[in-house]
């Protein structure tokens, strides 16, 4: 992953800040407190003259304040270098960006081998349990300390993604928006599981001596390698391991007691090894337990009330084959966000790479970092865009837009670059979020800043709550969803509005081409040939007609829209479904709804 | 799980087998050699006169000889018995049913804790290194023992399931059937990973002491607790384990010394503990180890080699949600099988209780499981179905066999309950196998002994090798598939030839729907409305006949089917695209085509 590029490295330094701290100490969630707290941090970028653009890092489980830029004669740069720089997604020509080591840490700041300034010896097990919010609280103090009260982005993947959660509930005045990155507001059962485990063998280990191991010739190396080792299983998935290892036998390896020889315990053992050199058992401990622990909901009473005040925008980025921080819990707090309101959008990123794919996918997860963190922020409208969706046939702006009430809520379903949503809000006031499968859709959505969910149109719904918005638009995709009638009534449950705009397939040429000659039309309405045609519920707008009827729907408006002049001829005659090669219609809910 | 009735409780007791050894003794895979053998077992139902009835059960990890039944005084039964006994799937009214404990276990079977006769004492780290085709050698002894040589099956579940493949490969011509469920011919990296890890963790217990604890005070049962403890994480699913604990705090749990509190902690302090109890971790050292060496692929150049000359019909089930073992693995072992053109059938059970649902979804597998041990033999053919499908329109069977030479091998896709592979075999010498997604269906098919995959059709037919048929029907599905042109041209990869019959969108009555009214037509043949029907690529037989120009393939015949009179009018007048209501084609392959 590193760069190869010396001539590009720019050198950092690991500087320690000595927290000013009041008489009663650093006081943690438990009660307790510290006498004295330092927090080892590195900067990149320069900070601004009015002190605005600032961008903390929090770091995972077991790294430390080095992320970005190379320490003088080091041979690989920071921990997130990939992301970290000058031209690069978290970009150092524009901000200051700050990264630090967590509380209870072993690589600077304050943990359970610092000098405990009552003995003179490392604390040990007289370390207090700390917590996320500790850990949170000690970064709001160096923050502070480097002069700073408005961060313009709190950024964190993994365990710092939970950090970056909890500055937008504890602080929710003091940062501008929040990337949480393959984290959740708390670990799911499974991987509790494996933490806890991973805890019981270190203390389980020969060598760990209450925690007070220190002074002694030896460390609990063995229970803090295989802590390491089960969490490291969880880091990767199994395609992955698969595709890395297989059942390959490792070459020279001499498997001795009980060993398999495979690779996999190869790497494994490796794994483990380095862990041990550069991680102290005691800090794995305090940080995987507070962790655990960490839970906004029960905090709070609900996510919503964790949320509620936090005026931050937000990324949510979830990792498709990541079973540490599985994609749903991402869902679900995207949710939570959606329903209080919050500018917040939902990134799936597709990876074969596990939870790892945070450090691994550095071209995907750069586009939708930059694309948030850059928004192209502008005082003047961008010009119109005629027709919302990029090649193919499309419909027109301003048919659309004429369909909806100013200063609405709008719900885009396939919204494509986001054009259609942005246009809506210079123009006429109205607001809107959309939800688009494409990654690139996604990012130019992000840039826009137009709030965006990615996800299918089934799963992209669940994330809203019964009458979310004033309208939903779905423009040319119903023909193509698998399960077209109940995709309709999902859009009436999260609006009482719906603007569907769809081919119509009683258009004069397609009733021809299959009379006549027996065969599926191809027309510029419909271009694709029948078996691979993503139109799969083919349907006239009689039969769009006929449905509303059956469903007790309400047509407010029926289009139809035609360009040739047959077309045009047909309308004007009052051959409707004949003649309209699209139709746009604005559908209202049913009268009797027992949605509110 | 266990039966509450105590009147249906049958009373087992676990005997002990002391195998006849020769001088030389019970020579391991390694060359090293025990000098006595003891088996632990158990049978169920009677032996008949000529010694046919006899199923072997192989078990997984750490269960013991007592699967079924009850012991005197015992609160539950064995550990199968949801599936062994009167009337069960595997049925002791029929079947004698021999369970047995693995060589290197500790539950009356020789291994690392049974005295070493040459010194007295238990064996311990002088215990030789044992492989599955040591344990299933032993279970062969084990048999002969019992007065029988050829078993009826085999049915191992998870290493059971290993036992079972080996059984089949070691002993080609000693089974009949062979069932392998919730297992593979070899481990994942990632089950091995963690299989790995635990035995680490045993080892670097304080209280291991190299393997030799027998005499000592305390035995390595932290090491233990906490391997059983990752590997009970491997046998739920995460969605098993989010409904059962969620992140629910244990009501009265004190968390001392880094626990959490949560209930999946206290859950699986109470795995680890009662496992203790049970069992000795010297076993599971040894029983761990060679099921993770275990690889029938690696010990035989292939798996093709490995089971070449089994003379076993094959059942393999995989469970959905299973991640130690993942079905792709069993789909794997499925193609090697059916590519030796062996007689196997593949199911996936739908389950969201990961590789415990072995144990767990007894309704499914029962059904499967007796389905395939209870075939309906017989001598005589069943009475032909006049038409193959249940329910819904049919094509006639008779005009389907006609188009197939007697004596082929075909694939029947979506075959439903298998009567139409079935018929052609008892009427016209033609075996085949079929695919289908329903696991009623399944079960039909393996009850009339028809070979079975459970899958749908892109799955499925990545089960074949190329030609791997004569021919392949596919009855009525096509216009439900997502791509059809694509499963056309794979279906003519496995075979060179494929009938198709399909609904004719160029029939009289559609074109007049949708001419006259503008509607999408609701037929007989086509009998949705246009939301919620499967037939998502609607063709004529000329869009049909048209894409099988494009692609070179050789139209052989084309019969269309009426059965309204004016349908067989148009047909009589030669408007066969108007008047076909179905069309069943023959079609080959492209005359060029590079598959020989």
């Amino acid at each position: 992953m590193a760069s190869e590029n010396t001539a590009n490295r720019f050198l950092v330094r690991t500087q320690t800040a000595s927290i000013t701290l009041p008489p009663e100490g650093f006081v943690l969630t438990s009660g307790r407190a510290l006498k004295q707290l330092d927090i080892a941090y590195e900067t990149y970028g320069t900070l601004n003259e009015d002190h605005s653009n600032a961008i903390l890092i929090c770091s995972p489980l077991t790294t430390d304040a080095h992320a970005a830029g190379w320490h003088e004669g080091d041979r690989k740069p920071g921990w997130w270098d990939d992301m970290i720089g000058p031209g690069k997604a978290i970009d150092t020509d524009r901000y200051f960006v700050i990264a630090q080591n967590m509380l209870g840490g072993c690589k600077g700041t304050t943990g359970p081998s610092s000098i405990n300034p009552d003995t003179g010896k490392p604390y040990g097990s007289s370390f207090p349990k700390i917590t996320v919010e500790d850990m949170v609280h000690a970064q709001r103090l160096l923050v502070k300390h480097l002069g700073i009260d408005v961060l313009e982005a709190v950024i964190g993947g993994s365990m710092g993604g939970m950090q970056a959660l909890q500055w937008a509930v504890g602080y929710p005045d003091k940062l501008r928006k929040c990337l949480c990155i393959a984290a959740s507001a708390s670990l799911s059962a499974q991987s509790l599981g494996f933490e806890v485990i991973g805890r019981k063998v270190i203390l389980n280990d020969p060598h760990f001596h209450g925690g007070d191991y220190y002074d002694k010739p030896s460390r609990p190396d063995g229970g803090l390698a295989y802590a390491r080792m089960i969490g490291h299983i969880t880091y990767l998935s199994a395609v992955a391991m698969h595709q890395k290892f297989g059942r390959n036998l490792r070459p020279g390896m001499e498997p001795a007691n009980f060993e398999t020889g495979f690779e996999v315990e190869s790497y494994l053992n490796h794994q483990g090894e380095s862990f041990v050199k550069r991680f102290d058992a005691n800090s794995y401990l305090h940080i995987t337990h507070a962790m655990d622990r960490f839970d906004l909901e029960s905090a709070h009473g609900s996510l919503e009330n964790a949320f509620r005040n936090s005026q931050a925008e937000f990324l949510l980025v979830a990792l498709s084959s990541d079973w540490l921080f599985p994609p749903e819990q991402t869902r679900q707090l995207g949710k939570t966000l959606l329903r209080l309101k919050k500018v917040a959008s939902v990134v799936e990123l597709n990876s074969p790479h596990g939870h790892d794919a945070f450090l691994l996918e550095v071209e995907h997860l750069s586009a939708v970092i930059r694309g948030f963190l850059h928004q192209v922020t502008q005082d003047a409208p961008r010009p119109l865009p005629r027709r919302v969706r990029n090649g193919g046939a499309s419909v027109e702006f301003e048919t659309l837009s004429d369909m909806i009430k100013p200063g609405s809520h709008i719900l885009d379903i396939g919204c494509g670059d986001g054009s259609f949503v942005d246009a809506l809000f210079w123009t006429r006031d109205i607001t809107g979020i959309g939800i688009d499968r494409d990654l690139d859709h996604v990012v130019a959505c992000l840039e826009k800043n137009v709030p965006v969910v990615q996800a299918n149109v089934d799963l992209g719904l669940a994330f809203f709550d019964d009458n979310a918005f004033d309208y939903a638009v779905l423009n040319r995709t119903l023909q193509e969803m698998k399960r077209p009638r109940e995709v309709l009534r999902e859009i009436l449950r999260v609006a009482p509005r719906a603007i569907v705009a769809f081919p119509n397939f009683g258009h004069v040429d397609n009733r021809l081409a299959l009379l006549r000659h027996g065969t599926m039309p191809v027309t510029r309405a419909l271009p694709h040939h029948w078996y691979d045609t993503p139109n799969i519920h083919l349907f006239s707008l009689n039969d769009f007609r006929r449905l509303c009827v059956d469903e007790g729907w309400v047509v407010e408006q029926l289009l139809p829209v035609a360009r040739s002049s047959r077309s045009r001829l047909l309308l004007n005659l009052g051959f409707r479904n004949l003649g309209a090669e699209w139709v746009i219609a604005r559908i209202g809910r049913r009268t009797d709804s027992r949605i509110p």
